[in-house]
């Protein structure tokens, strides 16, 4: 990079705002976006500037490589206001780390720390009238990048973009959620790109997931796909779960997504002496524990829903319920994390960074 | 489906052609695009009219699933024309049925048959100059869906765009082919989405193939993702290996693409007693084949080259070359293939399709 994007932002702001017409009480996951939107293409080998703009569709040729190829990737990652109107971001250096792994493992250029960074920033800034303050309230930001070049044929693309686009968001309440434990389909292969946070698998879950909808599961624990005897993660969230004191959660891999929820659970665990040990789950474990007794709870963390507490799991059909817990530990580092997040507690680790 | 799309059919022509500035000596793969592209959306359950235009960028929402989630399936087959001009298409009937299962793994809606078949033939009519007689001159069809619903949440879309644009092809001469047997990396999980046409396979292939090709290597031929011990297919085709007097090629799984030039393969080697047998190879059983001298062949198939015969292979740091053939069964087979497509010998399996 010759050029530090910083200075070269090239930003044109929208005439008027559509906040005025949005209902903060009611906002459903992912599909309200603000005023703006940013933007810079790869080209030729280097990036160019970096454009702020009116949230607006963009023209793609019919043969984008990302239409039949799917280079694509993206991240997930929150703005809070604090009571003071100040905005922060929740470890974005992680969730740079990693678009920029997924971008080499999708053969994908990487992108320039300032790019992402900044980007973000001076689009939070231009938009700060969407981060709402109060618990709960968040603004989920949605950095990608897709492969924009031309082409029908399956090699890389030469050119890219990358986006960020931004959705004000509610505290993510599902319900009570119960989950199917895969024995047949799969998300990820060894030496596949099931660490990588691409697009393809996702909708590679789509089918699988709606077939446990249909039976009455709002969402899948994966299992290794070799054996179907390991417990994985979920969709779009790494899985904990508690037998007897302890906490077990699956150690990242090829097949899982090194999620910052799940990272930041571990440095919390070890703070503040909860018994956590990181290793693989199995199925028959899981189902001797389900009958013993001794498990006592199971859930999703990300960044969605932070923590996502599950009621029961279904395995070869049969169902299991989880007793009801007086004091789950869910909640408890539920708290913990999202009081570091909106600034309601002393963040001792330095995770939280000021806009 | 209550109307019948082919009475329906929108069309708005190009006000000239850019046929003229097209050199068609010199054609590269998937890169030119004819005058017309045809697109037809399925939006509140329903397909809606299917449309021709000339071929432009189309507006896209940053927020649309397929660059999020890589809801994304496509189709590639050719057509030809004749020495009497007529244009003929090869087993459409096949690529219409795989897309529709490569659709439904998707969580994507199935496309009504008329939409694809006459989409197809209409759009070839509009722009049956870009289809060249003589043999190797084909016009490359890619039929595509992506999903075009707004909202970054991890679930499947419900719009979508069934898309078909076109481009002029020469016969697909790729030098002289060696291979990488993966060793680590996969393209494909057991019950993942190997079998279909998803856009998320390809990108997936992309940085292991690129390893392989700054090795000397332009292809991998993937091995079962969970011993790495069976061959399975290469990025963009089925495999085949000729030991002794009998060609192998691996059953179709979960894991592998259901070729429609493997298959062609199947019922001309029946018709014509090639010795053909459908099993999986092991890596073991092709090192001791290469070493002893009984490897004769190992070969590609597929729409984009028809055969692409392969000259080597790289395993474990070790490189073997095959012998040189007087006859290979590669390209009798690859000259018996491509007499049917350009209707120069019998069709007796009545393949073709006139448009
Ligand atoms: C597959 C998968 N696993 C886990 C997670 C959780 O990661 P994080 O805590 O970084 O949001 C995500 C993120 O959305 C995900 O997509
Ligand atoms: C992964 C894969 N395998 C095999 C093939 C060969 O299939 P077909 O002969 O139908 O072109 C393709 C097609 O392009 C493919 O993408």
């Amino acid at each position: 990079m010759s050029h530090n994007p910083t200075d070269t932002f090239e930003i044109k702001k929208a005439a008027t705002s559509k906040i005025d017409s949005v209902d903060f009480e009611n906002l459903p996951f992912g599909s309200i976006f603000t005023d703006h939107m940013m933007y810079c293409d790869y080209k030729d080998g280097q990036w160019g500037t970096p454009v702020i703009e009116p949230y607006a569709p963009i023209p793609m040729d019919p043969s984008s490589r990302v239409f039949h190829y799917g280079q694509a990737i993206f991240e997930g990652m929150k703005a809070y206001k604090d009571e003071q109107d100040e905005i922060w971001l929740f470890r974005p250096d992680q969730n740079f780390i990693r678009f920029n792994k997924s971008a080499t493992r999708l053969a994908m250029p990487e992108v320039p720390e300032p790019v992402f960074m900044e980007g973000l920033k001076q689009l939070i800034n231009i938009d700060k009238d969407w981060v709402k303050k109060g618990k709960g309230n968040s603004l989920y930001l949605r950095p990608f990048m897709i492969a924009t070049g031309h082409g029908v044929i399956a090699s890389p693309s030469a050119q890219y973009r990358f986006m960020i686009i931004m959705s004000p968001a509610k505290s993510y309440y599902q319900g009570e959620v119960k989950v199917l434990i895969a024995e047949h389909y799969s998300r990820a292969a060894n030496g596949g790109i099931g660490a990588a946070k691409a697009a393809g698998n996702y909708s590679a879950q789509f089918y699988p997931t709606r077939l446990a909808n249909e039976q009455g599961y709002q969402q899948v624990i994966w299992t290794d796909d070799a054996t179907h005897t390991k417990l994985e993660e979920a969709g779009t969230m790494n899985v904990f779960f508690k037998i007897n004191d302890t906490l077990y959660t699956a150690p990242t891999s090829e097949r899982i997504l090194d999620g910052v929820t799940r990272k930041s659970i571990l440095e919390l665990a070890k703070r503040d002496n909860i018994k956590l040990e990181v290793r693989s789950v199995l199925v028959a474990e899981l189902l001797e524990a389900a009958k013993d007794g001794s498990l006592k709870e199971i859930f999703g963390a990300g960044t969605a829903a932070v923590i996502n507490p599950i009621i029961g799991f279904a395995y070869q059909d049969n169902y299991y319920e989880l007793p009801k817990q007086e004091n789950p530990i869910a909640l408890e580092i539920k708290d913990k994390l999202t009081n570091i997040q909106h600034k309601l507690a002393e963040d001792t680790f330095g995770w939280t960074v000021k806009i």
